[in-house]
């Protein structure tokens, strides 16, 4: 059965236990294993075995009775599922701290986002180089995303700007943005929108600690 | 009323809302605003008014009939509850790209997180300036978080030691962390983990652009 055959109604809540079954099954297969029980999956992740069946349910029947996941296959199947048998086209709007760090950051290449390019607003900084080539000035933003079919905007600008940079990314054609400034941005649909917030865990941190 | 009152009894979903709605009030504090009614809060940071109504409800009675909230109010409020009226000791062990990008997050200090030091196992870095003073060995990590009170270790090692070093600075005292590291991590009670995970969040877009 094709692995997106029931994608759609696969609940938002299991999207990010497949990526950690995912990332516990390459950690097992570099060990050398190659077969895995619900059980033992689970024991790993640090979930019910139940719940791994039920999440693994939505992509079709993997698991052999008695024997369990053989991981070679479980993961080619997880990564057609997680889109990580393609690649992607990604940019950065941001070249500050953040956005370079993030430029560095090895996992992007790993999981399959070419970074093509970097977008800032100051002149100070467009055109050096802060890890994917010279930095870009943000008025070149909507026709490099059309030319260049960008999958992905990573958002490091200042608040102020953000949801203002991210209308224009959507707007010429980008389908997710993922978030990091410091604002409950919105996306208009079928847009997808992810926010990383340190602001606010910080804030949850603070809270917990103040109990 | 204390504003600590019942917050044992806050739902874990609640936090990061209050967090939302104080950020909110603050903008329209600097606008100049000083009432806001739950209805136009709600706009404001896209949920209904009995959302915020509820969460609001967990500390007390701020609101006033027909009027709405008191902004100051509401915000020194939020602050104490959110324990952001106070500071709290950090350290970020990990003096990579993403450890220095933090370490010059001007985030941290805004919010009372008084960054003391940064560690690194690496002895090429040791002794240099990643943004907190000299970078440490990590040998010295937990006689340092007992002398200095450490409330909050960010961690940005890379996976393969990330638990270990979690499970040293737990169990030399540190009561919360917050762990960029790619693992699926975890600590003992009482002690607090909050996850940043972008790989996890790379798998999120690309899972959703695939569909």
């Amino acid at each position: 059965m094709p692995a997106n055959s029931k994608k759609h109604s696969v609940p938002s809540a299991t999207v990010p236990r497949l990526s950690q079954y995912l990332r516990k099954l390459q950690e097992m297969q570099a060990r050398g294993t190659t077969t895995v029980s619900s059980r033992q999956l689970a024991e790993e992740v640090g979930t019910n075995p139940a719940q791994i069946r039920k999440d693994l349910s939505y992509f079709g029947e993997f698991g052999i009775r008695g024997v369990g996941y053989e991981i070679d296959h479980l993961i080619d199947e997880l990564k057609k599922c997680l889109g990580l048998d393609r690649s992607w086209n990604a940019i950065i709007i941001g070249s500050g701290k953040l956005g370079t760090a993030l430029a560095r950051y090895r996992g992007f290449e790993k999981q399959g986002f070419n970074l093509l390019a970097m977008f800032d607003a100051s002149k100070s900084v467009i055109g050096k180089n802060r890890g994917v080539g010279p930095v870009l000035p943000t008025d070149q933003l909507e026709q490099f995303i059309r030319e260049h079919g960008i999958d992905i905007a990573i958002v490091t600008t200042p608040a102020g700007v953000a949801q203002n940079i991210i209308d224009r990314a959507v707007a010429a054609g980008v389908p997710s943005v993922l978030n990091f400034a410091p604002i409950r941005a919105h996306v208009d649909k079928p847009a997808i929108l992810r926010q990383v917030d340190l602001s606010t865990e910080l804030m949850i941190l603070s809270f917990y600690l103040n109990s």
